[in-house]
């Protein structure tokens, strides 16, 4: 194991539910020592529980290979789950599948399902954990930016309803988070860049002074050089942390925050067809789309408009809706309605109202958001 | 509204997720009444959360009307589902039809999702609003004598996998239970009895008095007497309330007191075909059997078996195995080694350890099972 940048460790406390996310380069091959020193209990020599490790057709083969291999070496059964690439692994039909696998696996209440992949494969395999026997263990290895440093952590998994994204979905903290950040040195340049439009969020919703260091450094973090690379993983994490400890349930309003941009990219993705535009890029359009309401509703000035977009754009990330999609605001209005976040029907949007905090408004004028989703192109 | 009973209510107390069961005759007509001594905030002028009821083909329709009714009145919007009757309502399937029906509702996460109905509705709509936006709030309103004495209290939901009963689920504890000793009144004779079997079972795993209670009121019972039921219905409340206190997510093993019969119980169902033999009529039958294991293994003695089968009885219970069920002794244990408390395959049981205590047993010889599994009929 070469290290060029030393480990970091993000706890999250949660109480009885608490974890820490291991953050470092090449954690895969000590993927079970990691898990040893965090969860001791599941290694007791003949003890070792069954484990259920899910991936997609997606990703590298090898590296959920390389978690079974181990788990089988530490002395545990384990079985291997390849769902489909894509958001159709958020269905109830493929969880069936998983049901099915840990049903073929004998797996009982000490069994722990390994989710190794993107933000789909976290979010689907966390649910069958959630469900299965009243809930199991899991553990969180995210090989993509977007589930390193938004999905893998804080405990929402779930499923898509054919109507809403992410409709169907329970509250289940992963036991532990693995982030091998050099599985992300081999992401596609547009996965890659779309994770980083949560890394933007966060600065633009919590911390001012995290914007300023990537809009310092992003000439590195574009070229994934280490040292980068690991500080905008850890901070990452901790700011969700942070949020997640503060609201677990999203019962307070607090954890909404994180939620900037999604409503309306939540929209933007559906519409144009879920894969047509990855989930980052329908976020920072979806931010554009709520910097600029809120410039408009008198929320925040021009500059820092301004800023989120030369940020996102030097990001290399799209700022603005596609032509096809600019004509169907209606449509797009309609769906957003349909956000969990939504009571009654009415919208209730996540807007800046400075660098570094965000406020929740609802009874937002339509006619507002209509404007906003009709002519990005000229607002900014 | 005639009370002939004063009415009772039973606080679980769970801090945040607290709730009161309200016991009483005629408590149907005051339904929303009741509610909004609960929960004041869901009956704000203008601000009534919409709410799906849910019942089945099986319970009397005027129930669910009443409450539709009732919640319109309040001022919400209200839809009515209904489930097929039986086991076929706790699939994946079934729960998706829920999930359409909360989409048409607008549903948002203050939507009350209300099940009426015995226990198979309640855990389909439980598990329903479990998982519809990460968890919704729901009431209990059980209309058979089993749901109200078990599954309404508890906070267990959820639906069947094809291999294994109640293997998909959730904690998820309902915001009030609402008890109209009415509806029990023209239960089917043979559905009432079943229900009693969830009645003794709390005399012998937790409460020795209360067995006593029932031996000396069993034909008060029997008839459906307004002070034996009322008495019997709190009493099983007030001890499943406290289990469920100590243990709500069956971690600490005290809550799998509560499962005492019911591995056997869950396997005989499965094999017999569900509907064949009702859940409380298999939970008998897997009581006996348990009781007649401790006695071989030599936990308790022959005295409290034969105390425990003129009881189930007198209750008009079956006590024995079915003819065509003692010959698939091998089927009978590959189904209970399936149970959510099998660990690696190992059997654990509940087995009494004398009249109002039992205890969790693992490494239980596979022989003395099979010995109760053939011949339970010549053991008692």
């Amino acid at each position: 194991m070469s290290l060029r940048v030393s480990n970091q460790r993000v706890l999250v406390d949660l109480g009885p539910r608490s974890y820490a996310i291991e953050i470092g380069e090449g954690l895969l091959a000590s993927f079970c020592h990691l898990l040893q020193a965090a969860r001791p209990n599941w290694f007791l020599a003949g003890k070792v529980p069954s484990a259920l490790v899910v991936t997609d057709a997606g990703v590298p083969a090898r590296y959920a290979e390389l978690v079974v291999a181990q788990w089988v070496e530490a002395g545990g059964r384990a079985a291997l789950a390849i769902q489909p690439q894509g958001e159709t692994a958020k269905s109830l039909g493929e969880i069936e599948k998983l049901y099915d696998q840990l049903i073929g696996l004998t797996a009982d209440r000490h069994t722990v399902v390994i989710a190794v992949g993107g933000g789909v494969v976290g979010d689907a395999a966390g649910f069958a954990a959630a469900t299965y026997a009243r809930g199991i263990s899991f553990v969180q290895v995210p090989t993509t930016l977007l589930a390193a440093v938004d999905s893998s952590v804080g405990g929402k998994v779930g499923v898509n309803h054919r109507l809403a994204k992410n409709m169907i979905g329970a509250f289940h903290q992963p036991a532990a988070v693995v982030i091998d950040l050099a599985l992300l040195q081999s992401l596609p340049e547009r996965e890659y860049r779309a994770g980083l439009a949560e890394v933007v969020k966060y600065g633009v919703i919590l911390d001012g002074d995290f914007f300023r260091f990537l809009e310092a450094n992003q000439a590195a973090i574009c070229k994934r050089e280490s040292a980068a690379l690991v500080a905008v993983v850890k901070r990452s994490c901790e700011l969700k942390g942070l949020v997640v400890e503060k609201d677990e349930f999203e019962t307070s309003g607090l954890r909404a925050c994180l939620n900037y941009g999604h409503t309306f990219g939540h929209a933007i993705e559906a519409i144009a067809g879920y894969g047509e535009i990855l989930h980052g890029e329908g976020v920072a359009i979806g931010m554009m789309c709520a910097a600029r309401l809120a410039q408009r509703l008198g929320k925040i000035d021009q500059s820092l408009v301004d800023r989120q977009h030369a940020l996102l754009t030097t990001m290399g990330l799209p700022t603005e809706l596609p032509a096809t999609l600019a004509s169907q605001q209606e449509t797009l209005l309609e769906r957003m309605r349909l956000d969990k976040k939504s009571v009654d029907g009415q919208l209730r949007l996540i807007l800046p109202v400075r660098l570094g905090e965000v406020e929740s408004f609802g009874g937002i004028p339509l006619d507002a958001v209509r404007g906003v989703l009709s002519s990005s192109d000229t607002a900014s």
